[in-house]
Formats: structure tokens, C-alpha cells, sequence
């Protein structure tokens, strides 16, 4: 429960980096069954500043979505983004991705700009490695993070916001125990696990899930924040992860891709140009009602913007109606079957 | 009455060139006032083909627009995009823009296309010759213009597509009457002033309207093709004009210019960064109701793709309502205040 309102879990939340979830407005997000949304702290201090958010009503008033916001820290994003100038305990600093302008973060500040912005859920700042750093660095970061997260529940003032701690650790379970380890006496709303997803095998990512879910309170939402594929909501799910958040409905949507009951579709191929049926006959969202997948195709050869729009509507829909599919399974207790189905039937792609 | 149901007139037609009016879902449209929408047969019959329309369900079904719906004929795409090859009186044979293929279009061709779109109103093939074209050259595209009218009419099989006559003659009132004389023994189902909005100036356009209107009959619909900004709505109306279909709207929206009653918005404009009140405090659209002026901005700045789609929303909403306030103006007589009074209020822009 949040102050916007309750989630049910397991849920998926689409990506707003820049306070907009790309080409969808929030009734469309709303009607496509989304609860909660995430926005970019980074993206937003950037641009158009954490001040002029606030000004504007807060996240809640600026992006005109009423429901459950979450911000992550910014932290994913100056380690991946941006070109980093100096880490140290203190702070990171860092070049702005858009004009190079020299940047500051702590953790105390990473908090501040969030509750500026005023999200319903806030992450703590944290230290994320590149994935193929030494175990050295890795346990190094394991370790930063911890320290972080202190600072980050000391800096908080809100009372109504949800913070979160991010367990890192890369693939190394003895480093996930160890960053699980110090969170926990931090007593934390809710529980990140960070740095996955981030190119290591499917497989390897499930192995981590088997191994860190199962440390954190069962009491508290458990996140795995940039995580991704049908499939990998679906393993996730059976692992105990609550909460998602991944560009893939709508980066996929835009470039003509769309997941449907029958596996992936590629709208562009030629087969589809005659069409009359929907895209996925099993969805019962504005877009499969509405339109053929004939005329879905023609807005992608034509270079409408129409396509892209469409097509990210009917995956977030299509990811929203898996996870509530998800939330009834585990009601039913039969989410082994569940997912033995599901993953049979999107075999077939076209 | 149509088909599809009846259109309140003066209407405004937003443009779905390729059977989507940029950016926006059928039921956007709906909710921001649009009662009929165009749609270009030039376009259509390169692609996707006339064809794939017709198996998808004809144009409503295909764009999923289940009111009015007008097709141009393509002629005036095929004088001005297209690579002209040859033009007699039997056909114009002219290159593709897309693949440069040789393509021909003849009267009964483009009854024929639009037979097979199956749009509610379709219009006559005409010859559209540049705006600086001799006046003898003028005078022979009027001719065939009409020896193109009697075949279009000839060529009709289905009854029920209201064929629309096509007035040319540049700004020559009496190549103007020449053009009326001949297409009004045609007796067609409407009237449209076609080679207006290209180039000259507003007042030139005014004076052939001033001359062209009267002498086409009260009980058919005047249509004015690709007209124009609210000023060219206002005045035309007010010299009796019934039909407009113009990609203003849509355009500018991309462009991030909105038309409110305070005049031309500009949204990157700086001065708007800050601003909590929505972009047009007297208009009720979506996104006058939902977004502040500042959030707009911020899209257009930060490039997110819902800016260019809200804009465009917004633009459709307010011409829509512009033309409702015309036909309340129009029951209560006075057409006269209401224009002056816009006028005086779109003085002010920012």
C-alpha cells in the first residue's frame, strides 16, 4: 500500500525515464492495466531539474499519473550513462550525458533529489560494477553500497516515502549473502536486487534469484529492478520476486516487436500484410480489438508513429495481463503449470 | 448523413493521410470532437494498395474509424509530390515517390480506388496545375477538370459514396464561374473549391471564396480543400464554406506550436518552464485538463514522443471546438461578433 494507492504483487512497472512512459499517455497506461510507474532520477535531475519537478506538483502532478510512482537512485545510470570523473566514499562524481557538465552524487543528495520528485517508492544510491569487474571490486561495491545505504536512511526526512535498499553483488553468491547481510539490520520498506540482466546468461540470473530471494524478508516487496523478458518475469515470479520495471514493452513496441500469447511477432514481416485478425487473439486490449494486424503492419511500413504507439500499448498490456495471469496462479497455487504452459505456448514466434 | 453517421457542419476534418491521423488512436479522435476524418487514396493506392484496404475491411474497418469518412481523389498529390510523366486527357501517367515505379491514374481509375477504400464521401480526379501557372494553362486544366467530372460520375457503381465535384480556376473568378457552370449540371452530391491555400495570400484567398461560394448550390456541402490556420476556418465560414481538412493541426503539433485562445503557443519557449497552468485555460481537452504547460515543454525539450502526440491532441481538440463555437455562432446569428472577437483574442501570442 502505497500513498497513491495499493499494488498487487507480483506487478510490472512500466518505464518513465523522463516522467513519460514513451508515446503512451497515462490513461492508455491506466487502461492497459498498469498500477504503478517508474521515472529516472538521474534523467530528471538532468533534465528539467529536480527543482522544477517539484514546482510542477511533484511526479504525481508533472506526469499527470495519479497511481504508485517508484524513482530509482540514479545510480544504474551515472555508472552506465554517464563518463564517470571521480568515485570515491563521499560521492560519485561524474559528465552529464548531454552537455558534459560536471555532476555531483551522494547518497544524502541522491535522496534529496527523490524526494523533490516525491515518488511513493525511493531507492537508495548504490555502487554498480560492471559486470565483468574482478570480485575484488565487486565485494568493494558490495561493500560502498552498505555503507550508502546508511547515509541514505539517515538523509531521509519524508515520512511517505518507501525506501529501498539495492543488494549487488554481480554472480557471486557469497557477495550477495555478504550485501544481504548488511541491509537487512537497516530494516528497509522493501529489498532491490541490482546488477542483474546486465548481459550474464539467463541461467546465471535465475542461479542468483535461487540464491539471494530466499535472504530477504518475505514481509517486504522484493524488486529486481531492469528485469525483462516474459520469460524471465515468469522465472522471476516462481523465485519470489514482487516487483519489475523494464524498457522492453516499450523499446521492443517501437521497433515493430510485440510478445503475444504465440510468441514474439515481428510486424514488419511481409506474411502480416493481409491479416484480418489481431495481433494476439487471446488479448483483450484496445489495440487487438481495435485493429488487424494487417493495418498494424501497414502503420510500421508507412513509418507512422501510430505503429510504435500501438504496439508498445499492446505490450504493456500484454506484460500487465501476464502478471495479474501470475498474481491468479499463485492464488490457485498452480504457478508450476502455470509456467510450463506459458513457456510452451511462446515457442512459436512469427 | 452518411453511412456512418451524420457530421454536423461546419466540421473540420482531422487528415489520417495513410489511414492514421499522426499519432493518434480512433479514440482519441473521438473524445477530442472529430466527426469525420480524410484519408488519401494517392497515398493508400501506393500503399498498402487499394486492395489490402478492401480485403482488411474497407477504410473504417482498416483504421478502425467507424464514422465519416472522405477520400481525395490523389490528384493533387499526383501534381505536386509525384514526378508527372505524362498528362493528356485520357489519363495522367506519373512516377511513385516512394520506389519511382510508373504508375497511371485515370477518372475512372480513382473512382475505382476509392470504390475500393469505400470511404463515405470521394471526390473527382482533377487536374491541380501550379499556382503560377498561365492563365490559358489554368483555363484547360478547368476543361478537363470537367470532362474528368462527367467520367468519374459515369464511372460510379456504388451507390452509396457521395461523389464530390471539384471547383479549380485558380484566382480567376471567371475561370472560377467556367469551372461551377460546367460540374453543377453534373448535379453531384457536394462541391469542393479545390487550388485554394497554395501560396497566395490569404486575401486572394478570401476574394475567391467571396466570388466562388454563391454560386454553388446552399443544399450540398462546400468544402474547402486543405484549409487552413483558425484565421482562413473563421473567414471561410463566414463566406459559407461547410468542409475543411487541413494537416495544420497535426503538423504544428509535431512542431510543438499549439493553437489556444490566447493565441500560437510555442512549447520550447523557455519562459514556459516553470509554468503550473495548463497550456489553454479555456479549452477542456485531455490535456489542457491533465498537463501543465511546464510538463509540455519539458517533452519537447527532453524529445519524448508524447509531446509531439498531446500537441497534436490538443491542436485537433481546439479546431474542433473552434468549429462547434462556428455552428452555435451560426443558430444564434452571430457569426459576425463571434469572429471579430477571435481575432482580437489570437493577437496575443507567446
Amino acid at each position: 500500500m502505497t500513498p497513491h494507492g495499493t499494488v498487487e504483487t507480483p506487478a510490472f512497472m512500466p518505464v518513465g525515464t523522463l516522467a513519460a512512459v514513451k508515446g503512451l499517455t497515462p490513461d492508455q497506461l491506466r487502461a492497459a492495466g498498469a498500477q504503478m510507474v517508474l521515472a529516472n532520477t538521474y534523467h530528471l535531475a538532468l533534465r528539467p531539474g529536480a527543482d522544477v519537478v517539484a514546482e510542477l506538483g511533484g511526479l504525481h502532478g508533472f506526469m499527470g499519473w495519479d497511481g504508485p510512482i517508484l524513482t530509482d537512485s540514479g545510480g544504474f545510470q551515472v555508472f552506465s550513462l554517464a563518463k564517470l570523473a571521480q568515485l570515491d566514499d563521499e560521492q560519485v562524481v561524474f559528465r552529464s550525458h548531454i552537455d558534459g557538465s560536471l555532476l555531483e552524487l551522494s547518497p544524502e543528495r541522491a535522496v534529496e533529489i527523490q524526494q523533490q520528485l516525491g515518488a511513493d517508492c525511493i531507492m537508495c544510491l548504490d555502487e554498480c560494477p560492471p559486470s565483468d569487474a574482478a570480485p575484488e571490486k565487486i565485494k568493494a561495491a558490495v561493500d560502498r553500497t552498505t555503507r550508502w545505504a546508511t547515509r541514505c536512511r539517515d538523509a531521509q526526512t519524508r515520512d511517505d516515502q518507501a525506501l529501498f535498499g539495492i543488494v549487488q553483488g554481480g554472480t557471486d553468491l557469497s557477495l550477495r549473502e555478504r550485501s544481504a547481510e548488511g541491509l537487512l539490520p537497516l530494516d528497509f520498506a522493501g529489498y532491490a536486487v541490482g546488477g542483474l540482466s546486465v548481459g550474464e546468461p539467463p541461467p546465471e540470473m535465475y542461479r542468483i534469484l535461487d540464491g539471494t530471494v530466499p535472504m530477504l524478508p518475505t514481509d517486504r516487496p522484493r524488486y529486481l529492478m531492469g528485469v525483462g523478458t516474459p520469460t524471465d518475469l515468469l522465472e522471476a515470479v516462481s523465485r519470489g520476486i514482487d516487483l519489475f520495471d523494464c524498457v522492453m514493452p516499450t523499446r521492443n513496441g517501437r521497433n515493430a516487436t510485440a510478445f503475444t500469447s504465440g510468441g514474439v511477432v515481428r510486424l514488419r514481416n511481409k506474411k502480416h500484410q493481409r491479416e484480418s485478425a489481431p495481433l494476439d487473439p487471446e488479448c483483450d486490449c484496445y489495440v487487438c480489438k481495435q485493429f488487424s494486424l494487417g493495418y498494424l503492419r501497414h502503420l510500421f511500413i508507412a513509418r507512422e508513429m501510430l505503429g510504435p504507439i500501438l504496439i508498445s500499448l499492446h505490450n504493456i498490456a500484454y506484460y500487465q495481463r501476464l502478471l495479474r495471469d501470475l498474481r491468479k496462479a499463485i492464488q490457485s497455487q498452480t504457478v508450476t503449470e502455470f509456467r510450463s504452459v506459458r513457456l510452451a505456448g511462446w515457442n512459436v514466434s512469427s
